[in-house]
């Protein structure tokens, strides 16, 4: 806890007092005063802590009275809706995903853009980058032949070793040769496809979902079939089975059951049961990406859906950008039975990763310094994703639809019926704001009336103002 | 120069003096006294030339009567045959190259394995390790954000300007922007064979060639065309020519004109026109894989395929582990009128490299001490397949093919008719011997006779030792 400030450690506290109604909404506020004598703290503390509380939206400072506790405003925006199980699409050849998706990603590249809620990741700042760099230069004094040795077959072994351990908490139980190092989640999730599929066949992924997997599924002449999957709880089984009984032969399915991409969601363990049994039962590779789960907001472990695999049907993938550092490029699987294969797979395509970066994040990982900095990431995230729907409550028109994820990096918007993400998309650009929108994240239409914004970046003056100009152009948009 | 010892450039010296026949067989050598006042030398200095001369065959030390100018044996051993054209065999899909390759490789690293002849590279000690440790370093501390910021798109501008000034010497002119860094050459050919197929398509090889190729082909799901190969030229034309008339439609090529491996052949440059205009003539998409070029033994740098290309058919494709530094683990590619598909498809598999490595790589590439690394490795690398040749001839029972290649890590032998590289292969690892049997560089069994020794590692007296096994299991199994 050491790394996280006592300001945000006191503004935890009083939240969870007007979260559980022990501070009622309209109640006065503790002056200053009282605030330094009841927690020994510094007039710039007890100043901090209520700042932080009014730009999440917890206070409001009215003028010679003080300060008093409020609603935040996002409490007052309608949650999303709940998808309809019945509407499995047909499983589609995709024939446009990736020309949709770089269009997106090649505009944003080629315009000027000031401020950047496009891309699903944190600011270099909230990473250990300090830490990392002497734990590289260390690496490379203790192996002075590092850079012109072959790497290690499937991964480093320290690497592999810490990874193993860790897993432990997530509910697996792995020996480090479980373990194949790869070139971030994107290559483990390329492999795991081309272990599990052969092109033409039916891979069933959430909906919406990450605009990656979509893209890989094209690339490798795979049809996706897209299943209903609700904010809350994930991919809706119910839609899954009957996708089971009413289309093709579904050869794997690739889930993240913990804060989804770009939904926020989290399945509950009662849900994963079900998942990894149901997709045993018809012979569903099934295919978990477990990028995020290290960010959930009270940090305690999630339990992976490999930790019920029983057969060695769900492949396990994992990424360190998110969590540790986007710099490295690791992340890794497990993949159950199809694990030589896989292993076949990665050195035909891109060998054995380079140690350095495996070494150095070996080092780090295995300190308690990189649990401070989980700890400290995750309170980060917290209060930017809540500094950003206080925003959106405010600037964005009534309409507007939003449900606060517990934990991860973005959050994921319904703009007020009739609003198009594409035109948004545009008149932001023109404007040096970049955002994802919802037609990113599903071959269909579906969800031309999303968006997801990321919320990576420390809350500033910038983003603020940017998220205002957002709402204004909806408004403009809406007229 | 001055990385090279005085008694190497005296060597050299010397065995010009020899090959141009200044010096005749059976001539006496020069007195130790007389080589000391000759070049200004020190006794341990003339002592190391005359070892040096002597281990690589050119000079013969009789008994009280001095040193005599010799002939090395391994210019006794009959070269290699030239392949015959007509027989390009039909193009299979590929049923179990993977498996045999696998085989062998498994075997090697289950085993235990005192002398490894097989792998194609360099040992640590030839690549500037320090330096680039200095290098990495250096960098870690000028961008101390690294590793916690995301990678360039497409890879570090830095190393990618590094990387197109260089190009310049073999003949491309490239900018920056037309080039991609990869995870090494093997990730570059996936990408390069992933923009140009589609499963089920043909793909003409060189025969015999790069196991690895090989397994991308059936991991990718092509069809392989073995195209008969000269051990001195390269790929047959007139051999291409007719399969193009012959056989369905070819979709791609893929040559390594430089150093072909496991041959060593290099492309005469009138070829290599006839080549490229053939490919733009019939629409083959003409992959060219060079990643030896820097290794050839005077040290002229090699036009590439790609200096004749008008139209973009060709895709050039390089590595940095066989000249630089194994451990890096980078490559790079420019792909012609397909860039900016293959660029999608990086980007789709594995997303952009790490930057430490790229930086550290530009940084010690953008000075003369790479020069001076590559005359230094050119040298040794030249002196370590004479000395390994040298042991065949004197070793392996007579009826031993072999031609020694102008440069690279390799040498590929053609054992007396009727021994089996299986057979030898096997016996050889059970006495911790590992070698490249011609089996992993075929999808057919024409190559069972042939087996490829890499040459990477500073002769010693257990390689010695381990040559001098090897001929000795040849005899016994040939008798
Ligand atoms: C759900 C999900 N999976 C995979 C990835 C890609 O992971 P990596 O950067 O580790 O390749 C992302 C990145 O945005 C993601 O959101
Ligand atoms: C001809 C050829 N191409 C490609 C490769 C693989 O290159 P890299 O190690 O850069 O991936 C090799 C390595 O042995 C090779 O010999």
């Amino acid at each position: 806890m050491d790394q996280i400030p006592l300001y945000r450690r006191l503004a935890a506290h009083y939240r969870e007092a007007i979260e559980t109604g022990a501070m009622a909404y309209g109640d006065r506020f503790p002056s200053m005063r009282s605030l330094m004598a009841r927690h020994q703290v510094s007039l710039s503390t007890a100043l901090q802590l209520c700042h932080h509380l009014e730009s999440d939206g917890w206070l409001e400072a009215r003028p010679r009275s003080g300060n008093f506790v409020r609603q935040p405003r996002r409490q007052t925006v309608r949650p999303l809706a709940e998808p309809v199980p019945g509407q499995a699409p047909d499983p589609a050849r995709y024939v446009g995903i990736n020309a949709r998706v770089s269009e997106f990603i090649a505009r944003g590249r080629q315009s000027p853009v000031k401020v950047n809620f496009s891309s699903a990741r944190s600011a270099p700042a909230l990473y250990p980058g300090e830490a990392l760099k002497n734990s590289a230069a260390r690496m490379l004094r203790r192996h002075p032949e590092l850079l012109v040795s072959p790497p290690h077959n499937n991964g480093d072994p320290a690497f592999r070793s810490v990874l193993a351990k860790r897993a432990m908490a997530n509910g697996m139980l792995l020996t480090p040769e479980d373990i194949l190092v790869t070139h971030g989640c994107i290559e483990a999730l390329n492999l795991a496809l081309r272990a599990t599929t052969q092109p033409g066949e039916i891979v069933a992924v959430e909906s919406p979902t990450f605009f990656g997997l979509l893209q890989v599924l094209e690339t490798l002449g795979l049809r996706a079939l897209e299943i209903p999957t609700s904010p809350q709880t994930g991919i809706s089984i119910e839609a899954l089975e009957l996708a089971i009984q009413t289309t093709d032969k579904i050869k794997a399915l690739v889930v993240v059951p913990h804060l989804q991409n770009p939904l926020g969601s989290i399945m509950p363990d009662s849900h994963k049961a079900r998942l990894v049994a149901l997709c045993a039962l018809h012979d569903i590779a099934l295919i978990e990406d477990d990028s995020y789960s290290a960010l959930s907001n009270d940090g305690t472990p999630l339990k992976a859906l490999k930790a019920w695999d029983r057969g060695g049907n769900v492949i396990h993938c994992a990424s360190l950008h998110k969590t540790l550092a986007p710099g490295l490029r690791l992340g890794w699987l497990t993949g159950g039975r199809w694990q030589s294969r896989i292993e076949m797979l990665k050195y035909v395509h891109s060998r054995n990763n380079e140690e350095l970066a495996q070494l150095a994040a070996a080092d780090f990982m295995a300190s308690s310094a990189y649990d401070r900095h989980l700890r400290r990431l995750r309170a980060c995230l917290k209060t930017q994703r809540a500094q950003t729907a206080e925003a959106i409550a405010t600037y964005f028109p009534d309409g507007t639809r939003l449900t606060e994820p517990d934990g991860g990096l973005a959050l994921w918007i319904e703009l007020p019926h009739g609003l198009s993400s594409r035109t948004l998309f545009d008149a932001a650009l023109a404007e040096g704001i970049f955002i994802a929108p919802g037609l990113m994240f599903s071959n269909s239409n579906r969800f031309e009336g999303f968006i997801r914004l990321n919320c990576g970046a420390p809350y500033s003056a910038e983003i603020d103002a940017a998220l205002k100009r957002l709402g204004q152009i909806c408004k403009v948009l809406q007229s």
